[in-house]
């Protein structure tokens, strides 16, 4: 029982891995725990929209493991360039540790899903990419742009950086986040050009 | 596709309903959206510990929908005593209301899901209320008994509350947790008695 318990309050750290977006109404930064949960619902809910049939289950698993190597490594905001290849050695590092932690077996099938989801070669895969990179588009399409006009990120940027993923993932929800994409590019709620 | 992102921008809301319990190394309280992660990968770790087989991927379904009753009725410590049922009826009407905003399938899988969990009367949903009701108390375990001296909990109240839903679902859980308790009780880590 102890390696399972050292390995969940491991997992605590994630609460306080902040991300660039706030949840709406609040003052704070998002964590990378709560974001996982909403991804995974958001993944539940839009699975007859992915571009291809997924087994939704393997979707959710993936989604909660998927942030867990930013304990050591952090979270990076989207729009930074370069330094990726690097992000992602430290995050296997991480997780490689972390699911250490538990018993082989379980460890193996955690670190496995991983590997799925930053390979991004599965249908499962790809769509939990969508779920990923749509779901902080659609916080600041209710929020006013708010991490975009926080960091200065522009229109163009948001559609050539997360367009492509998600319309692999889940064209549907492309289509209709380019519509709104562009009104807010209207609105000004979008770093200066 | 609106329907969808009405529900998945109205579960951000669960992000700002707080616990009783902090994050280890954080002031702040923990709140429900982060918590239903982690127990969503404490069932996926304990899994093979359960009382009877159990279907994972449905526990872990029902406990990333099972606090979202919580946006319209708040959390209540689970050491409160007596108003249970209002509580149950209040949130109800919360989960009728937000899984209703999606198209009807799958917001009747969501309820289906959540109303398994509150029955309690299948495996998985007994699993998973063990897993619910585990975490704060590992939590507490890591962190001093926080949340049992900040409200004045006696180690006889957590034994006799959390206890019989732990033991029911998770017996190995509950015989470790069950000497840990002991030690946090020489501890000194409960509410005055």
């Amino acid at each position: 029982m102890q390696p399972i318990v050292d390995f969940i309050l491991e997992l605590d750290k994630l609460k306080g891995i902040t991300r660039k977006t706030r949840p709406l109404g609040l003052e704070r930064y998002e964590n990378s725990a709560e974001h996982s949960w909403q991804i995974a619902l958001l993944a539940a809910s839009l699975a007859q929209h992915a571009g291809a049939p997924v087994d939704v289950d393997r979707v959710v698993a993936m989604l909660l493991v998927h942030d867990i190597g930013e304990i050591d490594a952090g979270d990076t905001f989207v729009y930074v360039e370069g330094g990726w290849e690097e992000r992602k050695l430290a995050e296997l590092a991480a997780v490689t540790r972390i699911f250490g932690l538990l018993p082989d077996e379980q460890g193996s099938k955690f670190l496995a899903l991983w590997k799925e989801f930053e390979d991004g070669a599965t249908p499962e895969a790809r769509f939990a990419h969508a779920m990923d990179r749509a779901m902080p588009v659609l916080l600041n399409l209710a929020n006013q742009g708010q991490s975009w006009r926080e960091n200065g990120i522009r229109h163009e940027q948001v559609v050539r950086r997360v367009g492509p993923p998600i319309q692999a993932g889940c064209p549907a929800l492309w289509a209709y986040l380019e519509d709104r994409l562009g009104e807010a590019h209207r609105q000004g709620w979008f770093g200066i050009e």
